[in-house]
Parts: structure tokens; sequence; C-alpha cells
């Protein structure tokens, strides 16, 4: 029988993610992202859809790289306004059961202690719900504001990273005992004291002596998610990340990607199932491929090329604005842009870009494919995407809210059922336990089990 | 006519909050803490009794100066394991319409610039339905586990909390113009560039240049509260807080306070109505006296005195175990424990309490008065300590829960709107605008309107 294909859609706290100018479409309700009930009916329509989680990206800066200021950002509401991705998920835990939840949150911005408690507070009242999307900060703009004179470097900041997850791994996993909360209303003891421990931790980074201040939630550590692409980056999911999400353009780089982060996980001695790996895409589902062309015709007609820059240019740190848009993008060494351009240039030998082209392909749905047809259409190719890539699933972005997401759920979702790869119910349990069947923990042999405080 | 008299409600993210060893009590809910539906369900209730707002109290520390370890608040669970506060506003708006939520929350321990996105964030979702209780933290574990070697000075902390307000004024009410969201989706812009301004913060603590990142929200600052009790405490809260929380057991106590308050914020150049004032209490209220008094003894044979004296001690920084527990409480200037002791002896000559007597008293409601008796019986307390005291409301605690909030919200409310003393429905609008009937904004005269960038 052939693997189930895994969803997980893609979001952020803004109207603007990864479609730049598509907020303008007229059917796209983007805009109301202040709202409580637009969060709540995207997490009711994904849970119809039996998605394993919606992934919300983060950034705590501005896009100021293109044309060396914020103008165009602003102008194209590019990831801006973007509010704060914790906070949606209590409301939207609410009126779900099984839905997953990854936030991003980025290390280099707060100190681990109040983040343990954080994290551990949305996994007790998600029931065992919720995600990490583990980053460490790409826009100048945001270290500037946080009181750093710029961006750590990309090294350093994984070095950052490492000790920070040594100190939550702490926190999370070895400071309270399974059977520290007694709530013995005889004996008066809520907690026995002795089964519950401070970290004692005094690192390069980090001094947090004390124990947490949490009881243990369903899951203790949150399922890892991890989105970079450097070596650097892969070498950290390697030894932490539960779920790894990669995008490119066409299989041949999806595929490349995939080999590499198993290959990194096995290295680090993990096992073959202990990671599931996600591929962007953009999925255009209507009754028809006429139909669905028609709308990929009209959606491209809301691209904006200039937010499109914008976002490419805070990607890849290179402001794009001096660059002859019909110039062919050179392959370019960069921290923060490795990702972006590995997949536009480098990493796909068969083809190379021009400035316009590559602006033009990630205006609509960022970095990943965009697959159009009717369901059946869209189903052959997420079969052979994924017979050719290897990869678990789908990270599903949008271009206009909620169209496309909810004819995935009522199209596409039935259509895949039909051939026996999509699941037809939530395994139950926490969302570990839902991606991996092996329990709602980290797996023993998991960096985080073996810390020792 | 008389005025009104205001309800808000007073609890935590945590079993204990002000009631040691009442978690035991056979009916008490509140060890359920960790779920989301235990808030759900008191949000609700709260709504349909009326109440202003449900304020969330915080510490990011553990309570270890008694018996110089933190054992006793471990098995008492005293105000331990504590979550996150700011997580449970999300689910508890969402079913709610009316109710505020003042969180609590200390900026010593987060940098301002992503501490405004989350409060700007809460209000949109909350369609300004959010307060901040702006606190300077009181414990050294807390300060200790985020790499401080211990908490700073109470004026220093201040000092601090004056610039950390500058930052987020500047942010919240100067960075976007009114106007500053076109959303034309006509000349696809989004944002005007030229109505979104750097804040160029350069101070002494904080460093911020940039643009604050969320859209103006509808209330823009949260109603600010504040519950200090110190000189410096009172100074800051003239010049900011909109709803001050005061905490006294007797009348004389905190009418004292109140005028004090009153008197501050005139001398800071704020009219009479821009300050309301709530008084902490405990009511117990049932069919009838004999009931309500069989109800109170029942409670106090709950109160835990060992925990009572770890929260006495974490207050103040004193540790009760070395004390004798029949000598009389004498007056310690001491920062962190001054509003405690002084409640007990300097403000209050007319009588001296005992180390065990003031346990006993925090061992039910906390550092405010018990109020005990029939619906009628208690609303003729509450309107002779209104008329006595010069409060405008009631920051209700409870002892068990849901028991002591609910017979308020079922007996008492219609007992006093009877009266005329209690509003019949919610005004429309913002918390802002439900509190003080002048619009979304603060006031044109606060300081948080007058900063410049």
């Amino acid at each position: 029988m052939p693997r189930p294909i895994r969803f997980n859609a893609f979001s952020m706290n803004a109207a603007s993610h990864q479609s730049p100018g598509l907020w303008r479409h007229p059917r796209n309700t983007s805009v109301a992202f202040n709202r409580l009930d637009y969060w709540t009916d995207l997490a009711r329509l994904l849970e119809r859809g039996l998605f394993d989680a919606l992934f919300i990206a983060d950034v705590m800066g501005i896009y100021d790289v293109y044309q060396g200021g914020p103008e165009a950002a602003l102008r194209g509401g590019v990831q801006v306004p973007v509010n704060d991705p914790l906070l949606l998920v209590p409301a939207m835990a609410g009126v779900t059961e099984h839905l997953g939840f990854g936030v991003t949150f980025s290390l280099t911005y707060e100190h681990p202690y109040p983040f343990a408690r954080r994290m551990s507070t949305l996994d007790h009242l998600s029931n065992g719900r919720v995600g990490w999307n583990i980053v460490t900060g790409y826009l100048d703009s945001a270290a500037r504001n946080l009181g750093l004179a710029r961006q750590l470097g990309h090294d350093q900041r994984y070095d950052l990273a490492d000790e920070y997850l040594q100190v939550l791994y702490k926190l999370w996993e070895k400071s309270w005992d399974d059977d520290a909360v007694l709530l013995d209303r005889e004996s008066g003891r809520y907690i026995e004291p002795s089964r519950v421990h401070p970290i004692g931790h005094h690192g390069e980074h980090f001094q947090v002596p004390g124990m947490h201040l949490c009881q243990p939630s369903p899951q203790r550590t949150p399922v890892l998610f991890q989105a970079g692409a450097s070596a650097r980056g892969q070498a950290f999911a390697a030894e932490h990340a539960e779920c790894v999400f990669i995008s490119g353009p066409t299989p041949t780089v999806l595929r490349r990607y995939a080999e590499g982060v198993r290959q990194a996980s096995a290295a680090a001695g993990r096992g073959p199932g202990e990671v599931l790996i996600y591929a962007q895409a953009l999925l255009i589902v209507a009754d028809g491929q006429e139909q669905a062309q028609a709308r990929f015709a009209e959606y491209r007609s809301y691209v904006d090329l200039d937010a499109a820059l914008a976002l490419l240019s805070g990607w890849t740190g290179i402001d794009f604005a001096g660059l002859d848009p019909d110039a062919l993008i050179e392959y370019v060494e960069n921290d923060a842009g490795r990702a972006a351009l590995a997949a536009f240039t480098a990493a796909d030998p068969s083809r190379q870009w021009t400035v316009r082209e590559a602006a033009e392909f990630i205006g609509l749905g960022g970095r990943g494919p965009v697959l159009i047809g009717s369901a059946s259409e869209v189903a052959d190719q997420l079969e052979r995407w994924i017979d050719q890539t290897g990869v678990d699933g789908f990270n599903l972005t949008y271009a206009v809210q909620p169209d496309d997401l909810s004819n995935v759920v009522e199209l596409l979702v039935p259509e895949l059922q039909r051939r026996g790869r999509y699941p037809l119910t939530y395994a139950e349990g926490t969302l570990r336990h839902k991606l991996f069947g092996q329990g709602d923990r980290l797996p023993e042999q998991h960096a985080g089990r073996k810390v020792r405080i």
C-alpha cells in the first residue's frame, strides 16, 4: 500500500505571506487577519480536511533591503503589518480537537526561561498539539530594534541556538519528574518537592539555575519544526527537528534536499521514521483544468512584482533594485539568502532564472511549485512529486484565502482518500503521537532526552 | 443617584492564587487551570455577571524565601505551577463579547519591542478589550533565572519602567498615523509609507530605531492597570495608571490609599474621572447569613498556614520561618514587602497582628477583607465600604472556584441591580470606552499621548 500524503497549512499572522499583491484579489479575506474569527474559521476548515497542523511563519522586522528602505514593503503590505503568532493558538485550539499548531519563534529574541513557560502553557491548553518552528532570525531590522547592532552571524546564531535548546530540554524534560504532581487533597501535598529539580544551567550565553515553572505538559517538548536549508541549519535540523519544511521549484531540487535531510539525520544517530519532510506547494484546484488555469491566470494578474522583489531582497539580503530585471541570477554564497537563491540557481542546473522570472515565481506561492488542475489532475501530480522526491507531504500555502485551502479540503482531499493516499480520520492523542505513532514524548534517543541536569 | 459599584475578578494562571490550601476543598476546580475550558467557563460566567474585566496576576519565579527554599511553596502549590497569563486571553476573548482582560506582565523580563507587538495583537484579537497590569517583578528567583544576579533595586526598576513605557507609547501611539492603512485594492497600496514612522528611540536602557510592526489596534495603548503601593509605585501609577488595584484589611486603610492615589493623580495633572480604583475583596455569598458563615468556617479549615507564610515571605522578602508565630509583626521598611506589611501594621494603627494572625488573614482572600452573608447583607457591606473608602469597585478574589464568583454573579449582582448600584448591561465599545465613556484612546492629556518621536 502506498504511503499516505500528509498536508500541513502554511500561513502567517499577516495579510500577505507568500503571495505578494494577492491581498488585492476581491475574494481574498486575508486582510481580516487581525480578527479572531478569521483564524478560528481557518482552524475549523483545516481540521475538516484532516491537516496535520497549521504552521505559522513569523518575522519581527520589516523587509527594508529592497531600494534601501521599507517603502516598497509597506506599500505592498509585504509581511507587514505582522502580529504575534503564539497568541493565535489558544483561540484555534479552543475550536478544534485534533489540529496541530506549529508556531515560529526566533530564539535570538527572548530569553529561554519565559519562552519555555509559554510553550508549556500552549501545550497544556491545546492538550498536546503544539509544535515549535525553530528559527534564528534573518532580518537585520529585527535585530536593530532589539538593541543589537545587527543580526548575529549565521553560525553564531546556531551556536546560540544549541545552548538555547539545552536550556529548554533541561526545563521541559528533566526539571519535573512524571510523578512530581501529587494533588493529594488528604495530605495537603500538591507537589512532592524532591521530584522537582533546579536545572543548574551555567553556560556561555545563559544562566538558568532554577526549576521550570510549569508541570509536565502532554508532550513536554513541543514537536520540533525546522526549515533551515543552510549547511549549519541542516546539521541543526539533523539533531533536533522532527518535521522539516523544505522548498524548491522542481522535484530534482526537493529530492536532493530530502535526501540530505535523511542522511544527516541518520548520521546523527536517528531512526528513519523520526523525521517527516514537507515540501512547500501552492495547489490551485478547481472543477476542471480549464477553470483552474483561468484562476491561475487571474491570480497572476494580481502579483505585485515590486512587492515580490522586496520579499526576495529581504530573504537574501541583496537589494534587487539595482539589477536589470532581465539579468540572470547568479548563485551567491550568502547566509540568509542561500536557500532562496539556491532554489533558483545552483541547486537546479537545468535552468537559469532572470530577476523578473524569480520575482514572478515567488509572487505566487513563495518558493514552491504551483500545481494546477482538477482534483484528479492535482492528485496525479502530488503522487508523482511524492514518488519522485521521497517527501512525506506538503506544506500548503495559499494565494487567496480561504478559496485555495477550502478547495483542497472540499475537492482534493476526498479524491486522495478515494485513492487510499490520505487518512480517513485523525489518530487519537497528541500531535507527536498523531505524526509518529510512538507516544507523546520525544524518542529516547533524541538529543532532548539525553540532556543531564 | 448613587455611583454604581464595579466588579473585577482577580485570578492567576495557577491553581492556588490568594487562598493557600483551598485547592484541597472538594468543590474547588482550580487544579484544572491547565485546561482551556476552565478559563472559557470562567470568562462566560464573568460576562454573565457584567464584570469589567478579569485581572490575571503573574509571577515568574518560585516563593523560596520561607525556610530558605522552595519546598513549602511546592508542597502547598503556592502559585506554582504557574503558566503564562497572556495565552489565556485569545481563547477567552473568543467566547465573550464584552469582558475585559487585564494581564500582568513584568517589564523587567522582556524587551519592549516584542512586548508591544504582543499587546497590540491581543488588542486586535479581542477587539479592544485588553488591559496591561504593569509590574516590575519582585521575586529574586525570577531575576536569577533570567540571567540577572538579583532583582534590580526597587527605584531602579521604576526608572527602567519609565523608559520602557516611553518606548511602548511611541510604538503604540505615534508610529502609525490613523490613516496609514489604505487597503486600496485599486492602486495596490496597502499602507501609505509616509504615514508610518520609525520611532528613533535611543535611551539609556533601550535602542529602538524602527517602526511598530502592527497597525493601530482599537485602543492602541491597552488600558493601563497598576497595583503598586510603594511611594515610587504610586508616583508611577499617578502618571500612567487608569485602573489602580489596592488592598487592605479595613476601610480606614483603603480610604487612605485611595485618597493618596487620587491626590497623586491630580498632582500629575490628570482629571478626577481618569482613574478607577478597585479594592481587593473575597465575598462569601449564600442564601442566608448562617449558610455563609458555615461556608466561611469550612473554608478556614482548609487554609494551609505553612503555605500562607511561604506567600507572605515571598511578598515581603522576609523569612517568617524564624519568627515566633505569636510575635507581633513590626513595620519594616522594605521595598517589596511594604504593601503587605503596611496593610497589617503601620497603616492601620487600630490593631496589631501576630505572625499567625497575618497568615490566617491572607490565608483567605489574600490581603483584602472577607465579606460574608446573604446577598442583601453583603450588598449592605459593599455599599458601606464604597461610601467609606471612595473606591470605585472591588477586585474579587475567590477561595473556591467557581462557587465564590458564581454566587456573586447569581445572587449578589441581581441584588445590587435592584438597588440601582450595579449596571444592567454592558456599554458598547472597547474596554476603555466601557470604563470611562470617553472613547477608545488614552485621554489627550495622558503621558502616553504626549510622547514625541
